[in-house]
C-alpha cells in the first residue's frame, strides 16, 4: 500500500485531530494555517479523488479566522471537519446526492452541526454522498487505489480523510454506509447506537436505521469528536487487555468472508489473547436467521413512507436501486411490516444476552478488501445486521489485503455502550499495532 | 387540592404504568382493558379539559388488540401513551397547533414514536400543543381548576396524566414547555438532556433548545419509559440520601420566585438534610449575567430559519407572539448571534464545574403555583437557562401553594447525565414523602 502522504503537498494535513489541537492548545499553530494545508491539499487531489460535492475556500477561511479570534470554546476549537451532504448545513447547499435537490439551500443546520460550529471546529465542506444514501456508486475515488471502490455511501467522507484532505469526517450508516468505505479507505470508522448521536433535524430515509457516523485517522480522534457531541468526557481510553472479554462472531453470512477478512479476524483474535484478553466464540442466536428478509422489509416500508414526496413528484429521476427498492416495499403489507418489527425485537433481546457474556464483538468489517468494480451495488452484508440492531461498531484499518488494500477489523458494544466501546477499541487498536 | 380521582368513571386509567406493567405481566389484565378505561374517563372529561388534538377510540383499540394477541415485546408492552401534537405519526394528523397544518397527515412517526410502537406500547392519540410550541395558552384546562393555567406549550400531555386519561405521555420543551406544565398540573416531568433522547425525525422549531420531555405520576414510569427510548437498563433508584451532595440553587431570578416556591426549595433542602444528604447553597457563576438576553438571542434566530416557509408563506395567520419573535430575530445579526452562542458555552463549561461539586442542583420548577390567568404568557423563568444548558431536569409534585395548587421542586443534573439524576430523584421524591 503507497504512503499517500507522500501525495501531494503535505504539511498539518497530515496530521490527526488530537495531535492538531495539541499544536493549537501550544499556539504553535493556527486554524488558518491548517485549513489552508487541508486546502492545498485538496486542490492538488481532489481533480483524482472526487471526494467533494461543495467546497468554498472562503467560507472555510473566514470560519478559521473567527476561530483564530476567540478564546478556545472545545477541545476541536479550529480544527476542520468534512460533513456527508446528506446533512444539511445552513450556509452551504445540500443536495442528498440528488438531481431533485440540486443547489438546495436549507434554512437550517443539522443538530449535530450546529454542536459542531458552537464547538469552534470549521465546516470545510460538504462531502460527496452517493444519491440518498443509497448502495450505488457515485464515481468517488478510493485514495489508495482507483480501479478499486471506495465503499458507500459516505464514500466522500472516508475518501476525504484517508486522503489527508481533513482530519474528521461526519458521515451516516443505513445499511454499511460509515463502516464500509472507512474499511475499504483504510481510516477509523465509528457507527453510533441508533440513538448514540443526535438525529435532530436529520433528513430522514429510514428513520429505524439512519445513524450518525464518524470518520478520522486514529480512535483518540474519534472519541475526542464524540466527546464534544455529545458534552461530556470521554471514557478513559482501555489500556490494559487482560481480562477483557472478547467473543468472536463470524455472524451468519461468514461464507462471504473472503481469506482477508477471515486471517484479519484470526490474526486479531490471537493478538487480543496474547494481550490478555478472554477471548471465545460467539455464536449468532438461532432467532438471527432470516434477519436479511427482515432489514429489508423494514428498510423498504420505511424508505417507502420518508420519500413518500420525491417517489410521488419525482419517480423517474430516482436511480434504479432506489426505483426497486419502493417498487417492492409496495408489496410489504402491514402485517409483514410488523413481524419483522418483532421478529427485530426478539434478535436485539438475544443480543443483550450475548453481551452480558463479553464486553465486545470482533467481526469482520467487510467481506475483503475494497473490489475491484467501481460501479456495482457493494456488499453490507457484515454491517445491516448491526446497524439493525442499533449497537455501536468501530472499525480498526489494522490489516492488509492480497491487493495491498486495507481490511479492518470491527469492533461492536452493546446499545448505548457507545463511550465504552470506542474507549475498548483504543486498546485494541494498540494491541494490533 | 380535590382528588381527581373521584371526577369521572375510575378504573385501570388511576394506575401508574409501573402498576399496570405488572398487571399486564401477570395476565390481571389486558391492553384492551387499559385503553378501555382510558377511553371512558376521556370520554367523561375531555369536554371540560380540552386536553386531546386527535383522538379515534377505533385506532387505539386495534393497537390495543394487536398487543394483547401477540408476546410482550418490552416491559411497556400494551401501556398507552399520548403524543404532543408536535411531533410526527404517520397514522394520525400532525398539525403543530397550527392553522397552517390543519389536517396534515405525516408520511413517518417521529423516531421516538416509532420506538414506542416497536416496544408495543399503545399510540393513544394526539395531545394539543400551542402553535409551534409558542408560550401562548390554547384553552387546555388545568384539571385541578379550570380558572388556572396549566402551563405551555405541552398543556395537553400535562393535564391528559394528571387528570388520569393516560398513565404516560410525550412533550418537548424548547422554553419551559415540559417542566412548567408538568409542576402546573401536579405530575412528573423530565426534560432530557438536548441529546439524551432521539430528536430524529423532529420538525425543529429551534434545533439547539428543542428538546424531548416526559410526562407521568410517578418518576418509577419516566424511568421506565426512557429505558425503552434508549434501550439500556434503567439506573437503579438511589435509595439512600445519606451521602448525596445537593446544591440548592436559587438562581439570577429568584426575585420571581413566589412564597410556595421559597417554601417548597427551603423544606426540601431540610428533608434532604435529614435524610442524610449533603446540602449546601450554590451561586449561579457570575458568567450567568444576561443569559436571559443570549437565550433571546439564539431562540429568535433558530425560529427565524426553522419556520422560514412558514413565516414567507403564512406570516398573517402565526400569532402575535411568534410574528414578535420573528420581527425581532430579523434584527440580530450574525455577530451577536455568534456572541450569544459563545456565551452559552462559557456558561456550560461554569455549570460542568458546579457539577463537580455537586450530584444534583435542587430548585424551584416554577415562580409559584399555575396562575389565575389562562390567556397569558407564561413565566419560564426557572426554566430557560436549563434548555438552554441542555441539562436533564425532573420535576418532582411534592407540595401545595396557597391555593392549593400543586407546587414542584425541579432536580437537574449535569448534561448526559439523564440515567443518574432519574435515579436520584426517586430517591428524592421518597424523601419529600
Amino acid at each position: 500500500m503507497p504512503d499517500l502522504r507522500e501525495k501531494g503537498p503535505g504539511g498539518l494535513n497530515l496530521l490527526t485531530a488530537t495531535e492538531l489541537c495539541r499544536k493549537l492548545e501550544g499556539k504553535q499553530t493556527t486554524s488558518v494555517a491548517i485549513v489552508q494545508d487541508c486546502l492545498a491539499r485538496i486542490a492538488a487531489r481532489e481533480p483524482d479523488i472526487r471526494s467533494w460535492a461543495y467546497l468554498d475556500p472562503e467560507t472555510a477561511l473566514r470560519q478559521a479566522r473567527a476561530c483564530d479570534a476567540e478564546p478556545r470554546r472545545s477541545r476541536l476549537h479550529g480544527i476542520p471537519i468534512g460533513i456527508k451532504d446528506i446533512f444539511d448545513t445552513y450556509d452551504m447547499p445540500t443536495a442528498y446526492g440528488s438531481t431533485i435537490y440540486k443547489d438546495h439551500q436549507p434554512t437550517a443546520d443539522t443538530a449535530v452541526v450546529g454542536m459542531m460550529r458552537r464547538a469552534g471546529m470549521v465546516i470545510l465542506g460538504k462531502c460527496r454522498t452517493t444519491e440518498f444514501a443509497s448502495p450505488v456508486p457515485v464515481g468517488v475515488r478510493n485514495p489508495h487505489d482507483f480501479t478499486r471502490s471506495p465503499g458507500v455511501s459516505s464514500s466522500g467522507s472516508a475518501a476525504a480523510v484517508a486522503d489527508y484532505m481533513i482530519p474528521l469526517a461526519l458521515g451516516s450508516q443505513t445499511g454499511g454506509s460509515t463502516i464500509l468505505p472507512a474499511a475499504f479507505c483504510g481510516v477509523v470508522g465509528y457507527k453510533a447506537s441508533l440513538t448514540g448521536l443526535d438525529r435532530g433535524g436529520v433528513r430522514h430515509l429510514r428513520p429505524n436505521l439512519d445513524t450518525m457516523g464518524l470518520f478520522a485517522r486514529s480512535v483518540a480522534d474519534i472519541a475526542a469528536l464524540r466527546s464534544v457531541l455529545c458534552g461530556v468526557d470521554p471514557a478513559p481510553p482501555v489500556a490494559e487487555m487482560r481480562g477483557i472479554r472478547i467473543g468472536i462472531c463470524r455472524t451468519m453470512n461468514w461464507k462471504e468472508a473472503r481469506p482477508e477478512s477471515v486471517d484479519a479476524l484470526e490474526s486479531a483474535a490471537r493478538s487480543l489473547a496474547a494481550a490478555g484478553a478472554k477471548v471465545h466464540d460467539v455464536e449468532m442466536p438461532a432467532v438471527f436467521t432470516d434477519i436479511n428478509q427482515s432489514f429489508n422489509v423494514i428498510s423498504g416500508a420505511e424508505a417507502l413512507r420518508a420519500m413518500a414526496a420525491e417517489a410521488r413528484d419525482h419517480f423517474p429521476t430516482l436511480n434504479q436501486w432506489i426505483r426497486d427498492s419502493l417498487t417492492a416495499a409496495k408489496r410489504v403489507d402491514r402485517a409483514q411490516f410488523d413481524k419483522a418489527q418483532f421478529h427485530v425485537v426478539q434478535c436485539q433481546r438475544a443480543m443483550a444476552e450475548v453481551f452480558a457474556g463479553c464486553d465486545a464483538i470482533i467481526t469482520p468489517s467487510t467481506a475483503g478488501e475494497a473490489v475491484a468494480d467501481v460501479v456495482s451495488v457493494s456488499n453490507s452484508a457484515f454491517n445491516r445486521i448491526w446497524t439493525l440492531l442499533h449497537v455501536p461498531c468501530v472499525t480498526i484499518p489494522a490489516f492488509t489485503g492480497p491487493n495491498g488494500m486495507p481490511v479492518g477489523l470491527q469492533v461492536v458494544g452493546p446499545v448505548g455502550g457507545d463511550d465504552r466501546i470506542i474507549a475498548l477499541s483504543q486498546g485494541i487498536a494498540d494491541a494490533l499495532k
